[in-house]
């Protein structure tokens, strides 16, 4: 048992309440409290309603358990619609904007008694112009990446169990690896994207943060990704290891501890097996980009219209086609992605998963910045599942996101690579220990 | 001239608008009165409010000239959100819903001055369960086709000039195909899905109805997706002539028609060059409808969760998996599609388009029926943009879809294509002239 309720990871606060042996009220004072004593140096929050809080846990205290979420709090990114609360993905357009309705990945959750606790901050759209006040709870000098800023700090910084973001290039997985939680970024199309702000349809992913691999199985349950229940599996693990096509890009130290993993995996009998790609795959980040460029072509045209003068340059230049892109160009990248994708996913045959770094390094300095997508972008363009796990660490405390893929429409495997990996990892550190 | 103003395209009424020569409220008012003397027959409509379509054509009467669209009346299809009005889905869960904001296709053209003239009927979320009330204009005992009925049936009676309707496997094409109208599902993405209630992700497509050729030009301005204008080219079209795989289940006088058109371009000096095929086309309509039902596994979810009883046990099928879909199968099917597509995409080279039916033939008898897509879901997996010409006829006078297909983000060719043959086909026969 950890010492405060908010400590609670969301299925060890389930569990809890499964057993009444903690009310929904508690544990969302507890996260309340949290955020109080937090929220003036962590800034992870654009919408927080106590009151509404409360009084959504209490009526999930006072009603039948509806399951595994009932009663559990969660964040939501700004650019995701919900019924309580204003949705203003960090836009001036939107001050305010209540939108009256869920977005599909919120209305699955509160259908299924969790509890809608706030909405997190987000980069302007998801995508560019405005940053938000966010910082790293690890060391609040750094960035917590983006663009899914305030759902990777809430959770890391345990305000919140659980929280929903966004990808198009590396918004979920960036965040946790530089944050320092779980989050898995589900294969495209499988959350659908409804009410959610777009930015480039083959790429826009909803993701999803959690504070243990156990809280990652059970969202994968409630969107119903799994075609099985994921288990701790009775034989060695084999597992590929993908070292991308981008490898001189990981930072020393990041390689390094990469490196020592993959060597103690192999010390106990865990296969390890390199992923190598054709030349073709070098490309794969530029072509990722055009396309998610392309998708800024159409996406802020209603608020272009609406109201060009407090719509951010950013988005103007995406509008005006900044780059030039042009049809070839387009089912160029489209192609060679789709290409890369089958031979990615022809590589993965009898493999449990793919190991790799969720980012270059540990969460640069200053709040200015996202830090980079380098590591992300190739597999948001492949829509497959991806997963961070906590586990690397610098020298110096801070977090280096371990990331774990597989092939679309595998979330039970992955889950189960993931829950047999765990006993060999180092991954249950709290940004709140480290002080 | 035409003898009523309700017989004007959108884009004869906008040049008349532009030389003030007529009002939008004027317009609105013989749209509004056709729907009165006609909704009894064709039920084109989910949702009217005379009152307030009257009161948006005055404020644009009222207010300078935003561009082409400008006081033109549009129809949109009741899965897709709407400000004003309700958006019910054609669902028990949803009557009465207003969504209080518009989806993106409709805030791009509400900003560009169009008045939102009303909702129209469509199959339960675009997909299954209950079938609207709307019969095809030509022939009320004939279904119009579906799932955007409404808005092919109301565009194809002169009710309104511009319609906007989804497309998963043939719901913009077929509709446009059976009622006798223009219509472009343009590239899979480009118009962006928000607001819109989602089914498949990689099939999902806004739909765009007109009354013309200019009329889907001017919409496919507006939503920004031509690279240069489209116009008349100076030199011999050079057309694929592309009998699909599944051309044996045309109806024979469809097929025949076909062929005399072709024979009549070749005649005058178009170019007819077959587009065929490798084997791995003739299974793209199965890897299409797995697709899209795969899609139904997690598109119903809230709505399961949230109102079970009023939930067609059609989507609750779906959600269950009837098919019994995993992983392997899927992935097999998207990258089949994606192999399809390359091969199409580059089988298009130096053509400035690809002549096909848009279905196998007339619009079915019976109104418990939409017809088959068999003649569209490849081009929506393919993702490529394709138009319905109204330009091919039964001997009994009813409308056979001509469709001509191009290459995605080639929407500018397309309309080139189109405006070029335009004088060539028999392309201004009405539903109201065949009585």
């Amino acid at each position: 048992m950890t010492d405060a309720l908010w400590q609670l990871s969301a299925s060890q606060a389930s569990a809890l309440m499964a057993r009444h042996e903690l009310t929904s009220e508690a544990y969302v004072r507890a996260c309340l409290d949290r955020i109080r004593d937090r929220e003036a140096s962590v800034k992870a929050w654009a919408a927080l309603d106590e009151a509404d809080a409360i009084e959504q846990a209490r009526a999930c205290d006072a009603m039948p358990r509806k399951g595994p979420l009932h009663g559990l709090p969660v964040g939501v990114k700004d650019v995701i619609r919900t019924k309580n609360l204003t949705t203003q993905f960090n836009s001036p357009i939107y001050q305010g904007f209540k939108a009256g309705e869920d977005a599909h990945c919120v209305a699955v959750l509160r259908a299924m008694g969790a509890v809608i606790l706030g909405k997190t901050s987000t980069l302007e759209f998801a995508c560019g112009g405005q940053f938000p006040a966010t910082t790293n709870p690890w060391d609040v000098s750094r960035t917590p990446g983006g663009s899914s800023s305030g759902s990777g700090a809430a959770v890391a910084d345990g305000m919140v169990p659980l929280a929903l973001g966004t990808q198009t290039g590396g918004s979920t997985i960036r965040p946790a690896a530089f944050c320092g939680t779980y989050a898995l970024k589900p294969t495209w199309g499988s959350v659908p994207f409804d009410g959610i702000k777009g930015f480039s349809p083959p790429l826009d992913t909803v993701g999803l943060f959690g504070q243990s691999a156990e809280d990652l199985v059970m969202l994968a349950q409630a969107y119903r990704l799994l075609e099985e229940q994921p288990q701790v599996l009775n034989r060695p693990l084999r597992l590929g290891i993908c070292r991308t096509p981008l490898w001189k890009q990981a930072e020393t130290e990041s390689a390094q501890v990469f490196e020592l993993l993959v060597q103690k995996l192999k010390h106990i009998g865990i296969e390890c097996r390199p992923v190598e790609f054709d030349s073709e795959f070098d490309d794969i980040n530029r072509w990722q980009d055009e396309v998610m460029q392309n998708g800024g072509r159409f996406a802020f045209l209603p608020e272009a219209l609406q109201a060009p003068q407090a719509l951010h340059d950013d988005f103007k230049a995406k509008l005006n086609n900044h780059l030039g892109l042009k049809g070839p160009t387009i089912r160029h990248a489209l192609n060679q992605i789709d290409r890369c994708r089958m031979q990615f996913e022809e590589r993965l045959e009898g493999l449990d998963g793919v190991l790799t770094l969720s980012a270059p390094g540990i969460a640069p300095l200053g709040l200015e910045t996202q830090g980079m997508a380098t590591f992300n972008r190739m597999w948001t363009a492949l829509q497959v599942p991806c997963i961070n796990v906590p586990a690397l660490w610098s020298a110096t405390g801070l977090p280096i996101g371990l990331q774990l893929v597989h092939a679309r429409y595998e979330e039970s495997k992955l889950l189960s690579c993931l829950l047999t990996l765990m006993p060999h990892l180092d991954a249950n550190r709290h940004s709140w220990n480290s002080k």
